[in-house]
């Protein structure tokens, strides 16, 4: 039986970044992944998503090319297969990356269903029914989650598809539905409408993208319906038909019942943590609501059974799951890892307008009872906006009135996915409203728009 | 007489931004303008050719919309009078925009050539030739600045143009010679190669972009030269004769002499202060190389004259100018404002790949004898760049080796001018490498490139 120090089960961002640490500490690492090196971020989730919408960016420049003045004499039209080759292209470069990676850090990857037999042994069976033992010190589980599937419209991967099938189509459908919006069926949503769909984005809740701050999800739908997407909220789906051969929802809001008829129904009704079959609840792992319960060092109430990512309770997203692997594999090594800020972790969604977030929104500052303030900066004051021809959005950012200390930045607009990360640094480092007054932003940039927010905190604005 | 607390000469983003942040602090205020209201800034530097480089962004997805899964049937081609239409019109939105702010916040335009009669005195002659004098306890000198002049090679507006001309061509040059590479020289190179111009950047010293770290100068010469770009570097213009009818440019490289001919030279090679025939002199006001020597407070060698932006002695840059409005305008109002860190000044080039950067760069560090350590990371190695299909570029940190403090980050690549900022902002608060490694950066972003770059310096770098 051969012997680690380290298995992952699981190649995801959780886990390959775990095993390229572990093998950076000096430990010996083996990874089980029973499906496509870099698991449903790098193959199925947020590269492959990212080069679609990519696609509809360019898709986008190229119909509203007169705007910018750019003469085209034909036709302008998605050619999704092409789209779909490039995204697929992307992801496999993706994980060949990764490939490359671990044969350079000496990272063994074994193919196949890893379970957890003992503390300290997995089984892994191949593809073609080949069964090996591991011995490992220590197993660290990076399962990830998959589709949570709507009871009233199972996934047929025709008639309702996941994010999976919504990644891969065949055809641009003349109408699709998305049940949820978050940012995965918010960025699906946007994709398709941009691809020429007829698109109903249906959410449950009283706001789409109903994480983030009720005046950026306002923003949102705004934007949304001038793009011409029907956006239905407090909608509750009571069922989706398939007897006419076409899906048929039935959808209560508050204005009534309606049916809709589609091509096509995503489901986007959030993930599941896959911790089912692997062995977990055999070897006695503690779980919650099918998450596994871990300590600060990511270690289950098992000892030498640690868990990451999507399957313990902190929040999904694939930049959190990273991060974890680090501290986790860390902390095996002995090192005493900075813990994780789980009140400083970004969130992003790539829509047209961008969305991008961090700490609590106005709401939640309100229902805690801080004394806050908020400051607030159009893009329709912005240069740089304006020259760049989108003008949708705003930066809010929200500080204690008391300390000054930025408590929440909420983005929606162009490019906003890249400037969040900066206000996530300087909140590390106790940022305050003044301290973004008093840094120069470069002129003319998007990011201005966040010290235009934060003088306006102050009643400094110079724009507005 | 009309008397005023602040008279300010100029309304660019020095002069404006001085003008609302006194009338917010309650000080009456007339802006004396003889041109645009906005300055050049705003209708013939920053705005304008962001304008100009999104059309070129535009035409660029257009022509190769293939490469994104993008059909398009006929011919695609820059309309550079509709180009040139939409510039001026953004241009000129925002200039009606600082108009609106003026008359929000109660400050007086008055238009018109200023001239300093006294400290304490300013005369205003119209266009008309109408004269008017102000009393003003204070006057703010924000003239800006204007192309140098080449002896060899003076702006004619045909065949020799500045940035004024380069931002209105009538059509597009077949072939275009760009003396002077910095901000302005590479900007236009890169749009009109973007046009279709043959383009050649002829730069003085050995480095394009000399202001720059080498290896984002090396980065952006060879993504010149793949866009077919003509860098020639240590290159000196030896003199431009007409006599053919098209400039005849005589350039001395270390190859030897070469003649090339064009149809336009842009004149790119920096610029020179306003700061004469407006009565600096006569009221005593210390200069040096023409620039105004100003106190910590922005105050002149004469009693109630200050000056701010390109005027003075720090760096010539919109963002720079705006900064110094507002402190110079607090400490006139009896507030005591935090001093401008000049170390901490972010800078921006627009071309595609986009540079930005702040801090020292590392041939400063070494001829400084700082104890440095480099951290780089390539595009190449992110997976944004990969969906978004530009992977042209790096990030490059240089942090003190005893203190771990970022001293200089060199950014070069898509949509990188957005990230500065943060970077900016977290340097104010003395972040370390160690820092950006443990503030978890949203994925897919190009700033994840920052975190792994801080990451290469601890030699913790996960995807390379």
């Amino acid at each position: 039986m051969d012997k680690v120090d380290i298995l992952i089960i699981g190649s995801g961002p959780g886990g390959y970044v775990a095993a390229i640490r572990a093998a950076q500490l000096g430990l010996s690492v083996s990874v089980a992944e029973k499906d496509d090196l870099g698991g449903v971020c790098l193959n199925w989730g947020c590269i492959p998503t990212k080069a679609l919408l990519k696609s509809a960016q360019a898709l986008h420049y190229s119909k509203n090319s007169k705007e910018y003045g750019v003469e085209i004499s034909g036709d302008v039209k998605p050619d999704i297969s092409a789209i779909v080759a490039r995204s697929r292209g992307v992801a496999g470069n993706m994980s060949r990356g990764v490939e490359y990676l671990f044969k350079k850090n000496g990272v063994n990857l074994i193919k196949g269903f890893a379970s957890i037999v003992s503390p300290g042994e997995v089984k892994i069976t191949a593809d073609d029914g080949s069964v090996q033992h591991i011995s490992a010190k220590h197993i660290i589980v990076a399962t990830g989650a998959s589709a949570a599937s709507l009871p009233f419209a199972p996934v047929d991967g025709k008639n309702v598809i996941s994010y999976r099938g919504a990644l891969v189509p065949e055809t641009i459908p003349s109408k699709i539905a998305v049940i949820g919006s978050g940012a995965i069926g918010s960025e699906f949503a946007w994709f398709y409408r941009s691809m020429g769909s007829e698109v109903v984005l249906i959410e449950y809740l009283d706001n789409i993208i109903p994480l983030e701050d009720e005046e950026v999800s306002a923003q949102l739908s705004r934007s949304f319906r001038k793009a011409g997407i029907k956006v239905m909220t407090s909608a509750n789906v009571k069922g989706v038909s398939l007897d006419s051969g076409k899906p048929i929802l039935t959808v209560e809001t508050k204005k009534g019942v309606e049916t809709i008829e589609a091509d096509v129904v995503l489901s986007a009704a959030g993930v599941r943590p896959n911790t089912s079959g692997i062995g977990l609840e055999e070897v006695g792992v503690n779980m919650e609501r099918g998450k596994i319960v871990v300590n600060s060092l990511y270690e289950s109430s098992v000892k030498g059974i640690f868990a990451i990512g999507d399957v313990i309770n902190t929040p999904a997203l694939a930049h959190v799951a990273s991060a974890e692997a680090v501290k986790c594999v860390e902390g095996i090594a002995g090192m005493t890892p900075e813990p994780i800020d789980y009140n400083n972790i970004p969130s992003c969604i790539y829509t047209s307008p961008e969305v991008a977030s961090v700490g609590i929104t106005e709401k939640a500052a309100k229902e805690k009872g801080i004394n806050y303030r908020v400051g607030k900066f159009p893009f329709t004051a912005s240069g740089k906006a304006a020259a760049a021809g989108e003008r949708d959005g705003f930066v809010k950012l929200i500080a204690d009135a008391d300390t000054d200390e930025i408590i929440g930045a909420h983005l929606i607009g162009y490019n906003v996915t890249e400037i969040i990360s900066g206000v996530v640094t300087a909140r590390r480092l106790g940022v305050k409203a003044k301290d973004i007054i008093n840094t120069i932003h470069p002129h003319p940039t998007i990011s201005e728009a966040v010290m235009e927010a934060a003088a306006a905190i102050h009643n400094e604005v110079i724009h507005i």
